[in-house]
């Protein structure tokens, strides 16, 4: 009887931690859950961090002290993340996604959960000593890939709206000019949406001048915050120099050739 | 050693069928995953199967067949729903969220994974039944429900935007008519997002007058789709009569007392 309640317990405790990635559980909540002693469910913490190791399924920390407990981390190996990202760029090559004017058609897989949610997780490995306090990015086609990034992160994600919006109260707006097409573009977001000082991550899934990305940044520095990373989930060849620095790209468009219906997309080097 | 592996495994196999809601998964996969024989990981499943319903933490389904395996459901119990619902409630009822003209701050829950994902579950449970093959929404703050949906779901998502944009191909537009300001807008989603005969499920995150759910109806009739349920997170008790039959709310916004601060907001009874 006791083996099985301790392998339910685990699989329960395994089920809790993986839905609530970076979550700080104290040792009390979990052993009032299963009543059960704290040193059973440390040892039951034992086990599934181990099983978490052996299967590279993520990370399971045990933080020590009064404000202590145990939080699941999502981080991917590199080998992990690789497989993801070569998916993803087959994925995105397939000659049915050119469309006239040398574009791809990405929205289908931007809003796949199945494959946004690991690449928040990717996200999440490569940016968590940055340690953010909040993820931001622009709607549309960018916000499941953000919210996945933040979920894995257990962080607020700031959606900056195109405009301003009566329903969202007092908002903070500037204008900035699109670096591709040289367009002016208001964007704006709610002023109760940062606190000054706050730490940002931004996350965008498309980036060819940095234009949006430059007017996000712009937007983050007026509220008084501080943006700590630039992740991109495609990012274009050219132009080389792009409108911010120090963006994280996980794919690159090198070319798409419209006549022949061929894509070069590929993962990024790390530097 | 046996015994080790055998939880090591369980736990494994736990964190991936959570991490893949609604996906089926051979017999094979794990067997080869884990260098097991097929009757072993049945026992596995039993065991996960078990401590999940003792939880309440979903359904494991195994389906028989030479198509058949494994797949993890993540249906929630109707006393986690009232609580989920009634939590939900609570944060948007709170003084500080009333905006001038009678509306409420939303965003920041709207975009919140923690809060979200668990939004998604309640309405993959409710449509269950209604078997979609496709979610859809519209622009901007539904989006983070209909894709914790889609998750739940295993579903593809369908984002239908605001106008419509060269990146994106072909694109099917219709105009309506919005409910409550009474202004004609247009919405359009690309060709290629919806086959014909697909089975709708529209989720958003707010409806007054229903201009926008019935937008989505006629969008999705003009592709020749059917639409088989409309899930809302928060529909306002009046206007009474919705431009849609046939929707179902989580919560009721019964009013906004501006003047005194207060907000009546609580989970809709179901007939």
């Amino acid at each position: 009887m006791e083996k099985i309640r301790r392998q339910e317990r685990r699989i329960a405790l395994t089920k809790i931690l993986v839905d609530h990635p970076n979550h700080l559980f104290s040792l009390s909540f979990f052993s009032g859950l299963f009543m059960a002693a704290k040193s059973t469910v440390c040892e039951d913490v034992d086990a599934i961090r181990l099983a978490m190791e052996q299967f590279q399924l993520g990370k399971l920390e045990t933080i020590s002290g009064a404000a202590g407990g145990i939080k699941y981390t999502p981080v991917k190996a590199a080998i992990k993340i690789e497989e993801i990202l070569l998916e993803l760029a087959a994925k995105l090559s397939t000659p049915d996604r050119i469309i006239p004017g040398g574009f791809i058609y990405m929205s289908d897989i931007l809003f796949n959960a199945q494959l946004m949610s690991p690449v928040g997780e990717v996200f999440m490995t490569r940016f968590n000593t940055s340690a953010p306090d909040y993820i931001m990015t622009v709607e549309t086609k960018g916000i499941p890939l953000a919210y996945s990034t933040a979920k894995a992160f257990n962080l607020p994600l700031i959606t900056v709206r195109s405009g301003s919006r009566v329903t969202e109260g007092p908002t903070v707006s500037i204008n900035y000019v699109t670096g591709s097409s040289k367009r002016i573009q208001t964007m704006s977001v709610p002023r109760r949406a940062i606190p000054e000082g706050a730490k940002i991550l931004i996350i965008d899934d498309f980036m060819k001048a940095g234009g949006t990305a430059r007017g996000m940044v712009e937007l983050a520095e007026e509220v008084g915050a501080e943006v700590v990373g630039i992740g991109v989930l495609v990012a274009t060849a050219q132009p080389e120099e792009k409108l911010v620095k120090d963006y994280v790209p996980l794919l690159i468009l090198q070319a798409v050739d419209e006549h022949n219906k061929i894509t070069d997309i590929r993962p990024a080097r790390r530097d």
